[in-house]
């Protein structure tokens, strides 16, 4: 099983996606400022992941803080709950765990003035987050695989695998991995995703170590390859879902939406419903991180691009429900019209 | 002006293309095979940049044989003619390049039993060739230009530019240039264009000597910017253009078609009648290259994907002809239906 972050007594420990798939190397980062900055820096990166990822560096710098009282205590968990919400902004999942934490550290705080035990309840929630990531993982799997036809091939584009969420299954290859385990033949195209290439990458870094079939092409492939007839279903994950079903996706999601659509290709979102977002009524409102330049200038020291010229760097980009075939969630699976399926899916 | 091919009294002088923009690099090549084989290498490339240097290549290599008599010559030429049409399968001015040699050949030899004297026909007609492709893409440019609106911002893909071509002004790149010159300002969203990165390394260098503004931008971005109404054109060069339209060019080229119909975006075509193949009825007869997977895997000596993982590396896709707005070309511009309005431009 692919531990992409797990929570351990010295720290939170993380593989670095940087250096994937030529080094596998674990780092062991020892305060909140080092998650909040491997977050920003992309050693950890996908919305789930994130989202476990700060839950566990809150819980990690609240444990350490020295402060003699709850209320002491509460000075440092905010400023970390700031420090953490500026690290990526499109991701809905970091807001959400957050929100989470902060709500358990109110809770807390109304039971006991014990600056332990609220540290304890903040590691515990932590832990929370990360095990229900990968059980609602779990059932988003089953529930998409069964949309999946025995010997069929899906394309997917980014990461949206165990690397983007807690470890184990994933959201996108989740749903591949849940039609595998059902018995059912799947092969996958991958396209490389530039500027960060966690198509080329991680996908097929992972879903190689799985005996999963991976075909990797660059990301300008894709519509050739759906003509050829060489496609049968598209899956990708969520950054954020708004209530409409808009989603904002790893850059480039948006092409692959409107080309499957040319090609009569399902295009299907998956991801737990901590990425829907239904205070956002559409995706006009999601708000675009957009990157460093030298993202698409350079692949590690190598520069591809004259020194000097412009460069545009959006990470995501909304792709809109109208193109969506069906959004598949950890309880069930949502098809249009989405503003009631998806408000349907937080009644349980 | 920018000399992408050039021939010299010591053979074909070109500038190395796998090396920019890091590098400016010229190679002398001595012989017809160092020319086949920089062709093969992509040292250059692009339709037009092929078949110029092919011709070259032809008559380097007749120049340099020792044979005593034209039947000797001929056979050398004929090996040469073979060599040189296996380099590269897709672009029909190769092989349009490589005909015109030939016929010249034959003129030649029913008009003289002097070896020097045909072995100085084909560098004339080498040259010509070279001089008539210049001239070609000034007449394309201002034809093309008049198509562009002043203030408006045209996206490319790849490279069609002077280093696609014998060098001056390009042909997609020569629309923009034709524009330019008549008075307009014009800026450039360049695709990167994986996975050779022609449009990052060769497009963003050569507009940005020229102070044509260009912005760069990954592939998988295309969709997003359209989106946002950042793109007033497209313009693209042509690897082949089949009799009723259809046109192979450089792989992702069918993509950035769909989403410019997508939305509402003129899509244009910018080729030298060369580039016309009538023999061909349709883009499905159109042979596509498969390229190495490194091109894919590695940019240079950097690996990007797990080693042995399967990759899928077409060179060039069709774009169907219902997609193209008109094609450009250097006797005027073809509006639909293609069938006979392609054929006229050979008509004068």
């Amino acid at each position: 099983m692919i531990k992409t972050v797990e929570w351990t007594d010295e720290g939170v420990r993380m593989i670095d996606q940087r250096l994937l798939p030529t080094e596998e190397k674990y780092l062991m980062l020892r305060s909140c400022e080092e998650v909040a900055d491997a977050i920003k820096q992309m050693v950890v990166r996908g919305a789930p992941a994130i989202g476990v990822s700060a839950a566990m560096g809150l819980a990690l710098g609240t444990k350490q803080a020295v402060g003699t009282t709850v209320a002491d205590l509460e000075d440092d968990f905010s400023y970390f709950c700031d420090l953490m919400s500026r690290t990526r902004p499109t991701a809905v999942n970091l807001f959400w765990a957050i929100e989470r934490m902060r709500d358990r550290f109110r809770r807390a705080k109304a039971e006991t003035d014990d600056t332990d035990a609220v540290k304890l309840a903040l590691v515990d929630e932590a832990r929370k987050i990360f095990e229900e990531d990968i059980a609602s993982n779990r059932a988003l799997g089953r529930f998409g695989g069964e949309l999946l036809a025995d010997n069929s091939t899906v394309l997917t584009h980014c990461n949206a695998g165990a690397l983007a969420t807690a470890g184990d299954y994933g959201t996108a290859l989740g749903v591949i991995r849940g039609a595998r385990d059902a018995g059912k033949r799947i092969a996958v195209i991958a396209d490389e995703t530039r500027p960060f290439l966690q198509g080329a990458r991680l996908t097929a870094w992972e879903l190689d170590k799985d005996e999963i079939p991976v075909t990797i092409i660059t990301d300008n492939m894709a519509g050739h390859v759906m003509k050829q007839g060489k496609v049968d279903a598209v899956v990708v994950g969520a950054d954020r879902i708004a209530a409409n079903g808009d989603t904002a996706n790893k850059i480039g999601t948006y092409m692959v939406a409107v080309l499957a659509r040319e090609h009569g290709i399902p295009f299907y979102v998956a991801a737990p419903i901590s990425t829907i977002d239904l205070s956002i009524p559409t995706g006009e409102s999601i708000p675009i991180e957009e990157r460093d330049a030298r993202e698409v200038t350079h692949i590690r020291e190598q520069r591809l691009a004259p020194e000097g010229v412009a460069v545009h760097n959006p990470a995501f980009d909304v792709t809109p429900n109208a193109l969506i075939a069906a959004i598949i969630t950890d309880k069930g699976v949502a098809r249009p019209p989405y503003t009631t399926s998806l408000q349907s899916m937080f009644k349980e």
